[in-house]
């Protein structure tokens, strides 16, 4: 089928592309842009909506087309790898040199929903080409980012003439990311030995902005909790009542209100005691991205004030500080009008995001800890939790395989690379520790991109910039000296 | 029809009734309990429910009854006053002397609904005669309090051998009580003239309990309010956002735990300002009641501890300390599991509950003052009032009418009189505010007459002797010196 929005013109993406050498891997790259994009489209024609139980057979067929390509570029061992939800996709290419390090590349073929599909401007898994962008769901998260490491990996084999990369290669895409991953944990575990590595390669973030890019160096970790208290044993009058018998909600409210000293400082007892503190270094290299924080507020952040913890920056309160934030609270009448009750329960769900140096667990006590000695007499509370909780990662900014990522992206990109972090949490934590590697970033999605929203997008040049850098790397890492 | 457990004998009736005298009062009352009794389960069969659409024909038919009565007793003026609602039921009987005092006495022919209905032990409206009670909905709530006032007017002309009663009377029965009396402040406005008067008597209340006859001295008002914040536009993740835009559930929970100090007192500037203090004597007569607070804690309130006021004991704090209570709160995600979210907006709904001296217009300035200044920057606040909120009303202990009423009381049951209030708010302020007269209140209910519950119940001599508590007071009010 011949159709000229899905047909993209190799030349047009070569101009577009910032030509920062006129080494061979730069040259492979422009060569195969065109035959890139058209495996790209291929791909995102797949609905592969792991979070839809009518699209399980396209999560498959998303992950067999996967097969089908790392087959194709030359992986000598490409598995399927079952879980008791949709599939992931496996592959592994040993280096020549039986030393050389191990990196596993993580991506996920699985995509967002589409809705509200109204607001988009094309069919979602019908890709449109636009300039430099292309459209579908899936463009950035994750498929084209998956997809440049198998052109890169083919411009690191062409450019070195290589019969096998200068790392030892694993490849591990999964199917349940956009579904929070719950299969992954065990899957790891399970896999363990297969996916022995020295260093986890992430593709599945972005850079600062087009004109800066960047490598995220760490992601905060989660601990989740549901607090239910209970006062009468029925919802109360509160004119026979109402003055005499404590009431859940006034307990609620005050627990809340107290989570949070005047200077926006969380008050559980230890909250801060482990906390890895931002250095100076990280400090002013965040200060030298072009955040406009007027525009962040107004535009993403669609509100009318910043609030946070005294004596950090927005940028550094968001990726480098840990939180507690209220997310849900509920008790009483909450329908038209007025019924004047003291109510017999009040409940709220907290998070709290962390940084290296803090333990879920810790946390999990001092919550529970609080809540105990903080309601009054009459009332009972209890905290649920929602699973062990998430671990923060961190990478250094002196970990040597950090540099070999940063020398790799400043050859792809020719500009240098500054440092962001994630203030979410993700599997990456998950890889960190159960694999016991470090994990490093290597992303060129934009914010822009419109990721888990109608039209998402990818900037095509980006991709080919993340192909390249991607070649580099592996020369990079090869490079290191062996500690 | 014959129905034994529907003919009660006069006999077991006249002999369950505390005799405190032999007087003619007495005389009458005993010997016409049989026929007041067969009125009432004729007027208790008629399932005049005001709340239930379905039943407004019943509500009108309980009206017509009650006209019915009023006639055969011999008022000369008798009306059905319409309304947009349920009709109420307006009769009068001027004095003799054209100088008498003026009374209105209020009660409420509607009655709450039944559910459920599987909690009862006989159909809700067929009467059943228990021993010395009466099972039935409205039993005491309010038909058997409304018509003991008919036998106790008969009495009182009988034994005077009056033509005509010693006090100008003036009956008003509403037919919407148990629907908040939505259209009855407007009734009264309407009808102000033909309701004038010096004093209202309120037959819709009780005694603090079987022994220990009480007379309510006042009522606490209230005003309610829903506090709406909003923040960011949408729901925000808090891995983006956490830690850096204010999150309205904590503006919330600060609002809310800052609304009382630590000594439980509420922080609304000028809150206390104006109210009427506890005289000693009523303390004194308070702490006189046999009041168990421990089985009041574990009974009643199912709580498991008390909280409010400092140095206030249980019964000042709930019937004549004005309180903050949190009705209902809610915002962000409510659902199971997590979702990690700032969310956009947060409510609550709160009441106050307010004692003599207080206006519910000026606290709605103090607690919108108090919501505007107490948000952070980026929290947009909006307080909104359902009305004007109920006065609180008080009658003083030595008013020259309540001494007529203890006087009555204390004829009718043979012992000294002790002084409640009544934590809630009904109508009762309207009548003292736009009739411009001071309320007194006459009522024979029990703690355990299981109002608004499945198997309401009357304990009939507590009826007869509302009926000579009622002949009594005519004369003692006659007989106070006018001022």
């Amino acid at each position: 089928m011949t159709d000229p929005t899905q047909a993209p013109a190799a030349e047009r993406v070569a101009e577009a592309l910032p030509v920062t050498g006129t080494d061979q891997v730069s040259e492979y790259v422009h060569q195969h842009a065109d035959a890139f994009l058209t495996d790209l489209v291929e791909w995102l024609r797949i609905p592969s909506v792991g979070a839809d139980p009518e699209r399980a057979d396209d999560v498959r067929r998303s992950a067999e087309w996967l097969v089908g390509r790392l087959r194709a570029v030359g992986f000598p061992t490409v598995e399927v790898w079952e879980t008791a939800g949709h599939p992931a996709v496996f592959a592994e290419w040993p280096a020549a040199d039986a030393g050389a390090r191990t990196v596993v590349v993580y991506g996920h073929h699985d995509v967002q929903p589409v809705d509200p599909l109204e607001l988009w401007e094309t069919a979602p898994f019908e890709p449109l080409r636009r300039g430099d962008e292309l459209v579908a769901r899936g463009a950035v998260d994750d498929k084209g980012q998956v997809l440049f490491h198998l052109l890169g990996l083919q411009a690191h084999l062409a450019a070195g003439g290589r019969t096998a990369p200068a790392v030892h290669l694993k490849v591990l895409v999964e199917g349940e990311e956009e579904s929070g991953s719950p299969h992954f944990p065990a899957l790891l575990h399970e896999r363990r030995d297969q996916l022995r590595c020295d260093a986890v390669v992430v593709s599945d973030t972005g850079v600062f902005n087009r004109d800066t890019p960047s490598i995220c160096t760490g992601m905060r970790g989660l601990t989740d909790a549901q607090i239910n208290l209970r006062g009468p044993s029925g919802d109360l009058h509160s004119g026979s009542f109402g003055g005499a018998v404590p009431n859940p909600l006034h307990a609620l409210a005050a627990l809340l209100a107290g989570l949070h000293d005047e200077a926006g400082r969380v008050t559980l007892p230890g909250f801060y005691d482990n906390v890895v503190p931002l250095s100076d270094r990280e400090r002013e290299l965040f200060a030298r991205l072009p955040f406009d924080e007027q525009a962040w507020m107004s535009g993403p952040a669609r509100s009318l004030g910043l609030a946070g913890e005294a004596g950090f920056s927005t940028l550094e309160r968001i990726w480098a500080r840990p939180t507690a934030e209220v997310n849900g609270m509920w008790g009483g009448y909450t329908g038209p009008g007025q019924k004047t009750i003291i109510p017999s329960s009040a409940h709220a769900k907290v998070s709290f995001r962390l940084v290296a140096g803090q333990q879920p667990e810790q946390v999990q006590s001092a919550l529970s800890a609080y809540v105990a000695g903080g309601v009054p007499a009459g009332i009972r509370a209890e905290v649920e939790f929602d699973g062990p909780g998430v671990r923060p990662c961190l990478t250094p900014l002196d970990a040597p395989a950090l540099g070999a990522v940063v020398r790799a992206m400043e050859r792809a990109f020719g500009t240098e690379v500054l440092f962001t972090r994630e203030g979410g949490s993700g599997p990456e934590a998950d890889l960190a520790e159960i694999l016991g590697a470090p994990v490093l970033f290597l992303g060129v999605g934009l914010p822009d991109d419109r990721i888990h929203a109608p039209n998402e997008r990818v900037v095509v040049p980006m991709l080919l910039t993340g192909a390249r850098a991607a070649a580099y790397l592996w020369d990079e890492l090869a490079a290191l000296p062996r500690t």
